[in-house]
């Protein structure tokens, strides 16, 4: 159920934006009990004018590696995991594809389980 | 005041995703008693590498037809109004421009009515 | 810790679009009290059929120099600091780079404080 959107600088190979959503989605499943195949997740490209950060806020040091990682996701984790999430997302995509942990920028959505339907005109999750 | 962002992969002429607007519009129209000129909507293509989705997850096959519809939208919808919103959606998008109701993808996100400005600096919804 | 996402008709020149990041950001630390430093920021750029809108939606006449700005922020502000701060991107963004006040239009999506990682893995907002 989480809906993730990616933005990165454009350039990048296929494979290293294939192991950001693989790292990402092992991060939820291990996490958030996110089950492994319930993936759904879009990744923008962007040159230079169009991908603004800070390369110091909160005395994090940034680059043009960065990954912000914008996740939707009901509204049922606890702070506790929320932490834990960013933590695993962090430590997964410095394995691979070999980000610096400085790099990854996460922000969560959260949304009532009855806002999601994954085909068919359904709302799967609503009860 | 929904604010809708599109996300399909690319290569689809321009009538195919103008149907797709249109008829997501109308869904919002016909559920969530949208004005019908409250529209305003973004569209992204993806390339493979940046279109993620599992074919079958919850028993639901999707192609790469996969449409993935993320609505903001005021928070004064019941949950009956957001199932029927669902099916409605599904419904408009298999007449025109056909898609499978197992490839449409949706997500609402909830927010408060003072937080939309449709021009000129002004919160319209605010009361 | 405000992250914003900007959808405009592709075409703009470079120093527009930073025009337009400046002064959302500008506004935003004159107005939520956000860090000059804390900007993070994605614009997307669409094509005439990706980039859908009314021409008078609720009397306001808009162009295609519309510019639809979506910012994730924490839930910490006032009604009052919102209408303000609506205000005040419609003034910043007619100065530079010379926006209509009619062609502004924001959304607002809150999230709780716990919501946000700036790197390193940590949830630098969660007490």
């Amino acid at each position: 159920m989480p809906f993730t959107r990616i933005a990165v600088r454009a350039g990048k190979p296929v494979a290293y934006r294939q192991a950001l959503t693989q790292g990402i989605q092992r991060s939820l499943v291990e996490v958030f009990n996110v089950p492994a195949d319930d993936i759904f997740m879009a990744v923008t490209e962007h040159d230079e004018g169009n991908f603004v950060y800070d390369k110091q806020y909160l005395g994090v040091h940034r680059s043009d590696d960065l990954v912000m990682i914008q996740i939707t996701v009901s509204n049922t984790r606890t702070v506790e995991m929320k932490k834990a999430l960013f933590k695993r997302i962090a430590e997964h995509l410095a394995e691979s594809p070999g980000v610096r942990p400085e790099d990854v920028l996460v922000n969560l959505v959260d949304v009532p389980k009855e806002n999601w339907s994954f085909g068919n005109g359904i709302a799967q999750y609503a009860v």
